[in-house]
């Protein structure tokens, strides 16, 4: 695969001896100035890049570059790991020659043991050197963690006459659940925009791509989604609304929904793909409940599991969200098969049934018939594969 | 084991063929009217014997018998649901020789599929005719599902100078969450105590013994706890202040608490008892939702049962629960080792380590630093079992 980054951007992952044998740095530059939209955990207890980042951000309207580093998490190690974090923004910086004050940085892994800063620094000039158009491959590889493969989302389109680009890389696996969890997410674009488009456009997208998928249910505390825009496309500055923003915010979406899908695919373990969808519900909080609710109810997640169209898991699980609703006008339809409707259990045949659960992708849709509002959240399966990764992590 | 009930109480479980092999059907009797005390699931869909025996016993103040099913949960089964929930009170009564009035019903097992009332009926007869002081173990037998093992608590004490005695009999397993989650549990005693005594009391007691456990944050809908008291110790009436009612409510707490841990240990596919205290905390609520957060955490559940003291996922999930708190201030102790503290890890050598998280019972204590609330959370670790239990449950 070979992907060419959008104009002025370059990017490199290596293995900088953070982790045994894989790749544990990537740098994300750009040429010149980029505007910048972050959204970064909301778990109380932040990274100390998370922490580190944001402050950069109050600082400062542009960003260079983006330091990341897997294999530590550099999380719960106090007022050294916060000097870590600013340590490998200043290091960057200085083999980058840009300003500290224009590097963010990311970090990923186990929580609570202090950074080792010496590969990190030994290996920042190889990093650098090593910085090219096609480098994102590499870069992608630098974040992953327990992920079984790559995620990179590319898009091609034309903004006010001119060709742009915009790419999506990603790290997920475990612990991610519908508040932005464990999942570092960078996204580079040519496109001329301005900061307050771009924070609006980014807040939208999110809502409906990384804030909709769940693994396990756990917060993460190292999220951080960036995007950067250097406008080197040459168009006309993208603002907050009109045909060009919304062609902007369309292909943001996509992508950050792509990139969502892919982390769910990819849950630790997961051998199915689940689409949860709630309709005609009060409001759009009212249908998220309850399809979060779904999504993370592990005993769902073993039916679906074991190809078993267990439907009063589902209905127990939206019970049992808190919303309010009347049972007995819920409709449960699982794969296209409606099991139950009009308060009674529909009593499927075996060959109707046949298919349901059976596929690697799988579709849970449950209509509440209390108004017009819709949510869908994207989760994956539990298998024993799960709990196997999960209970040796850190040993 | 001869478990003698008591005084005035008889029970039995037989099978009558809702199970292929199994015990399935169960009887609570008392040859005098009983006080009554209940709780029932809040979940929003509500099996049809939940919300029956709901409507009984609010118009009655007595009651007799408690008929329970095991192998199908008759939920989400409409209008036919709570005809067949009353047809086994009916049956029940009409072979009790007592009011249908006085007489509840559970069910639990699979959701969605309408009940067999065949093997009730029919086995109806047997059931009454089999009924003993010593029949406590087969009715404990009876209302099974995936349980491992039965769960049973007997309390012998003085009241008022009379000797009195009060036995809990439960079933869990999955399903298991914070909210009294999928379990049956009967507690019948010959205490003479007032209806409002015995309702404070089981208030109390179910706080800090069934509502403090989870198994797998999923909630039932079939939830029920009854308390029944007939009198026949002969002591003066217990009310609801004072040194009796003490010895009452001590006792019921007691036998609530230690069922609840039995239900715990048999959760399914558990192999470990996890205790998670939150101390420090500014209320009871802030304590209580982090000790649920970590002992309902996927991830932290997996650390126990690698026997890896993870401390950075409870840190995590502390910072996920939702509560406000300074994380640089929170202590971390695993099984009596100290982890974090003062804002930093501190780095157990490997000695010290060597046993955290390696034994049967796994003690979790977070203190907050915020006040001087506590709340203990109770749960257990989650295997590899679990998942092939509960993807092949209903085929």
């Amino acid at each position: 695969m070979n992907i060419l980054l959008p104009k002025g951007f370059l990017a490199n992952g290596i293995h900088s001896g953070l982790k045994k044998k894989r790749k544990d740095l990537s740098l994300f530059y750009s040429r010149t100035d980029c505007k910048v939209a972050a959204l970064f955990t909301t778990n109380k207890v932040k990274a100390a890049p998370v922490v580190f980042s944001e402050e950069q951000l109050e600082n400062t309207d542009h960003v260079r570059a983006v330091i990341v580093n897997s294999g530590n998490a550099n999380c719960m190690t106090g007022k050294r790991g916060l000097l870590d974090a600013k340590k490998m923004v200043n290091a960057a910086a200085r083999a980058l020659n840009v300003p500290a004050a224009t590097v963010l940085v990311s970090s990923t892994g186990v929580i609570g043991k202090p950074m080792r800063l010496e590969p990190v620094m030994e290996g920042m000039p190889k990093l650098v050197a090593g910085l090219s158009r096609e480098g994102l491959v590499n870069a992608a590889e630098g974040i992953m963690t327990t992920d079984r493969f790559h995620k990179i989302v590319t898009r091609y389109f034309d903004i006010g006459g001119k060709n742009v680009s915009m790419v999506g890389v990603a790290k997920g696996a475990g612990m991610i659940n519908p508040n932005m969890a464990t999942m570092l997410c960078y996204i580079l674009t040519d496109v001329d925009i301005s900061r307050e488009a771009l924070k609006k456009a980014l807040f939208v997208s999110n809502e409906r791509s990384f804030n909709a998928i769940t693994v396990d249910g756990d917060m993460s505390t190292n999220d951080t989604l960036v995007v950067l825009a250097n406008g080197e496309a040459g168009n006309k500055t993208v603002e907050g609304k009109g045909k060009d923003f919304e062609i902007f915010s369309r292909n943001l979406g996509e992508i950050s929904l792509e990139l969502a899908k892919m982390i769910v695919r990819d849950g630790e373990g997961a051998e199915k793909f689940i689409e949860v969808s709630v309709k005609k519900a009060k409001t759009p909080q009212e249908a998220k409940k309850a399809a979060d609710a779904i999504a993370n109810s592990l005993l769902v997640k073993c039916a679906v599991h074991g190809g078993d169209p267990n439907w009063g898991r589902i209905a127990s699980s939206v019970g049992a969200s808190g919303i309010d609703f009347d049972p007995e006008t819920m409709d449960i339809t699982l794969d296209g098969v409606t099991f139950f409707k009009n308060g009674r259990f529909m009593g499927p045949g075996k060959r109707q049934k046949k298919n349901v659960f059976k596929g690697e992708e799988v579709k849970i849709e449950v209509l509440l018939h209390r108004g017009k509002a819709e949510a869908v959240t994207y989760t994956c399966d539990i298998s024993k594969k799960y709990i196997a990764i999960n209970s040796y992590y850190t040993t």
